[in-house]
């Protein structure tokens, strides 16, 4: 059996020939930044070509940065794609552009967790949640070997967990959602508003005119820098209270730890976790917080599994 | 097809003979207080004879106020039971006392929520959370139709989530877990420091030698008394909370609360949670809280369902 899986991100398009749980052949390109949905799923279209021309492949799965009710193939929104604002049939625009092949389309994070509970770092568990830092905190679970989806598509918002409810509506920066002290953009927040009150960190300096990127974080964290090590310590408490609050209220044993900034503060920063995660356990209840085994081609990957394991 | 539930709880024990989902006969008895598990369930097996002397039910779900691991059949502890503080096997047990009978064995919250899912408030409902307000705050979920419960029976630990981070290891009362602000002992334990520390408060002339039942807090909250009446302020707060993070990581979409203290608060408190939640989950998805439809028998209805549904 084979199937093309897709990751759709907001900077890369992966896509990946999948033949018994392997990416046998793979194509990359940056998103087309000022694009259409049409523009940009022609894009994925010529990528799928390129990939199979001779479509062995009978069905396309594609991870979607937004929300995709179950069965719907249509992705609510996206805010990380330019023009992505309103709702886009992404099955029904895919499969017309790939001889109406049947397309089936999930949530981004959800695929990349889908991949890790099948063959990756979670291929032994029967439940676990996968965790992605970047820009914000996303999620996925797999309860009872199932993927959750809930029925608008919105399960595993694990970034939008609250964490201090004391920060509701009088904090500054966020209302007290894991994302508000995890996530890279508000991180990035605290520490120009650090910085704006007059305390010293090379987080500016090293970012210059541009974001503060993982690397950014990782050097400042390496040259000992106290602004971003505090801020990168508060993350971690408040990611370790949102995880003991998931795995507590679901009864889940292993969290896989993923995505750009996770992978810079590396297997440290997961060990500092774990404990943390520990701690706050109802009785102390045992959770692991590993490495995701299947690299960057995960996603796509389980994009594919996600297609094969949809019943049309 | 008939089948009798039981719900075993610290100071009560009811027992229904189900038949079409329903309770057709009914046993209630309090719960031996210095007995052993034995004795217990000795108790528990006179009540089946009483209820069912012919034998028409040929198998027996038991809710008990703990939790148990997936087809174990085995309580791992349970705080509220003398004498129960290590496993006991209460399938091999009680079926040794019920003529041999197959006895399945559940977690007497994850039943009362399966009978809300299946015949209560949530019968039009795919997905919700029933939540449970007394002496601590427990909870069960039905995802997709199925019973969450977890590979060691702890799932719906909704009690256990943290709302307050900055509460860990640093609070007097509690380290910022739910139940610390919404669970009638740690509010009852906030109302004494208030009082100890010099506030007027008519909770404790209410309680008097005795514990703060959900009555006295109703009593004081009618008589305009200021602590009692920001204690519970307090824990709304939290239980919004708790419920924006569960829904908005699981989607869903209904929330079933019941319990002592929700029922003495009523259709004000459940009104002011809905808006409450309304407003801290993501994106603003909606999500309804109602009272449980089954009254006092839903527990034992729902056990009795557990056993039904629970394959041999």
């Amino acid at each position: 059996m084979a199937a093309i899986g897709i990751d759709l991100g907001g900077t890369k398009i992966l896509a990946a020939l999948v033949e018994e749980g392997v990416a046998t052949a793979k194509e990359k390109r940056s998103t087309p930044r000022t694009a259409t949905p049409g523009n940009v799923l022609d894009a994925v279209a010529a990528m799928v070509d390129r990939l199979d021309p001779e479509e062995r492949a009978d069905m396309l799965g594609i991870g979607v940065p937004g929300p995709v009710a179950p069965d719907s193939g249509v992705l609510a929104m996206a805010a990380n794609l330019t023009g992505w604002s309103g709702p886009v049939d992404v099955a029904a625009e895919l499969s017309a552009r790939c001889g109406g092949r049947r397309v089936v389309v999930g949530n981004d994070v959800n695929c990349a967790t889908l991949a890790e509970a099948r063959l990756g770092a979670g291929r032994a568990a029967n439940d676990l949640i996968g965790v992605f830092m970047g820009t914000g905190v996303g999620a996925g679970l797999v309860l009872d070997g199932h993927l959750r989806i809930g029925p608008r598509g919105y399960a595993g918002e694990l970034g939008h967990i609250y964490v201090n409810l004391r920060d509701f509506e009088v904090s500054p920066i966020g209302r007290g959602e894991l994302e508000d002290y995890a996530g890279r953009r508000m991180m990035e927040a605290r520490a120009r508003a650090r910085h704006d009150a007059g305390e010293s960190t090379d987080l500016l300096d090293l970012a210059g005119e541009g974001r503060m990127k993982s690397s950014i974080w990782a050097a400042a964290l390496d040259a000992g820098d106290t602004v971003a090590s505090e801020i990168v310590d508060d993350a971690a408490e408040a990611l370790a209270t949102a995880l003991a609050s998931a795995t507590t209220l679901l009864d889940i044993e292993l969290v896989v730890l993923g995505g750009g900034m996770a992978e810079r503060l590396g297997a440290a920063f997961r060990a500092d976790l774990e404990r943390r995660v520990q701690r706050r356990t109802f009785g102390g209840a045992a959770v692991r917080v590993v490495a995701p085994a299947l690299g960057s081609v995960g996603p796509a990957i389980g994009a594919a599994l996600f297609a094969e394991e949809t019943q049309p």
